[in-house]
């Protein structure tokens, strides 16, 4: 890859909209497409998923944990979805929250972020419970594959505040300290950077001023978790056009199996993002 | 299963030691091995290792991380020395340190602690940055399948000091939180819990009564991380015997292949902790 994931990021999303279609193949949402909860019913809906968005979303994010539930098999489908969005050209984001002491990042890193890996893919999300600096290996090898990460900061989930409002030894809260340390990595290259940040669209506003990231945002928390694309938009207000990545699932998802249906929600989500973030 | 996981745990430690086992097949020890860094590599390396220790191990600890490398084809692995550990009646800690919202965590708890998963696993870890309340869905199926689970307090890395020391809004640190948190877990049922913390035997001692988790303790950081047996003996001393857990990894590992010098290594490191933790 010759351009970096930021910048590909931003022109897809310029190209596209700033829709993330987030495939998340529970037992519950395959069984309400009327399928049985299986290795074949997962592949079904992943690969119908991506069918009918894929000249919609700038970026797809499967949810690793609903393949795992299915072990080795279940990583046989991811593979295989893997497969088909890069053959059509669509961005993947891995939704792994990932996040470890260094050298087993070192593991996590090769497994999505290496070019020889079956599950490599474009960006992957990371927890830094074990401290931003022990995710070191992740964002090196990004940087020499042109890939990229994005570190949850306020996730979207009410009981995230718990742990990421606590106040670090410099009086800064934890949400803000990945903010800072995500954008101080960012500001070590020239141009937009491909180190993101997860920021919950169902969340107050950080102490950190969001277009000083210099990299994407990934927001989670849109549709059926409870935030609207005007709150996304008064979020990040003076962020340019293309970093601000937006994640719908279930509102779309519960549409299906109908292809069509997929589409349109799709469609009605992208137009209506894309005018509120423009 | 009958009984809970932490009652099983406590036997086996009493029969057995302290010991846990982390079977950390990443590619510097495979080639340390002098083995290719392949599939038959990693499988090769962790059959062995489990061969070696499985009567002096109380538990083992696979590193998902370095299966993951490899994708499905890793997670065969994985599930082939699940399996093996099942029919040497080895108990098995994951370390996954997963941890998502909610609904996400369904999915992983199915892949760890589902009686039907080829994943299933004695325990895991799991790591808590979007909330401990988030990891409910782990906590009920432990209870429900006699599984348990060790939530990240304060881990052996340096870094790690950066977020778990970080004060919550109740001027609680993050790790002496997790702790409270797990305890009062524990303290929902009768007896020894099945809910352990990870505590780092390179850290300091937490604002927290370490007896008053009534549920097991997983310890990295010993041997080539640089803590001691007296380290550990110091930090845990007035815990119950049969509710610590030590894992040394590279210390052992880097005495194979040979596998009589493996089992040796093995034996050292569980005679000295069953003698320090007394």
């Amino acid at each position: 890859m010759n351009e970096s994931f930021g910048v590909r990021l931003q022109e897809r999303i310029r190209d596209l909209g700033p829709l993330c279609v987030g495939i998340d193949p529970s037992a519950t949402m395959i069984e309400k497409w009327g399928r049985v909860d299986s290795v074949d019913g997962l592949e079904f809906f992943s690969l119908a998923v991506l069918e009918a968005v894929l000249d919609t979303a700038a970026v797809v994010k499967p949810q690793v944990s609903y393949f795992e539930r299915f072990g080795s098999e279940g990583y046989r489908v991811l593979e295989r979805l893997l497969e088909d969005a890069r053959d059509a050209n669509v961005m993947v984001i891995a939704d792994v929250k990932r996040g470890d002491i260094g050298s087993t990042n070192e593991g996590y890193a090769e497994a999505w972020l290496g070019d020889a890996s079956p599950l490599r893919v474009d960006a992957l999300t990371l927890s830094p419970f074990l401290g931003i600096e022990s995710l070191t290996p992740f964002f090196r090898r990004a940087h020499e594959s042109g890939r990229g990460a994005f570190v949850l900061s306020a996730t979207s989930n009410a009981e995230g505040r718990q742990i990421q409002r606590a106040r670090t030894a410099d009086d800064v809260s934890v949400e803000a300290l990945v903010l800072q340390s995500v954008a101080a990595l960012n500001a070590q290259h020239d141009g937009l950077g491909s180190l993101g940040v997860v920021l919950g669209a169902t969340r107050e506003r950080p102490e950190f001023d969001l277009p000083a990231l210099a990299g994407p945002y990934l927001v989670p928390g849109v549709g059926a978790q409870g935030a609207n694309s005007d709150q996304v938009a008064r979020l990040f207000d003076r962020c340019p056009l293309g970093t601000v990545l937006v994640n719908v699932g279930r509102s779309i998802l519960e549409r299906g199996p109908e292809r069509s249906a997929l589409r349109d929600a799709a469609r009605r989500w992208r137009d209506e993002l894309s005018a509120a973030l423009l």
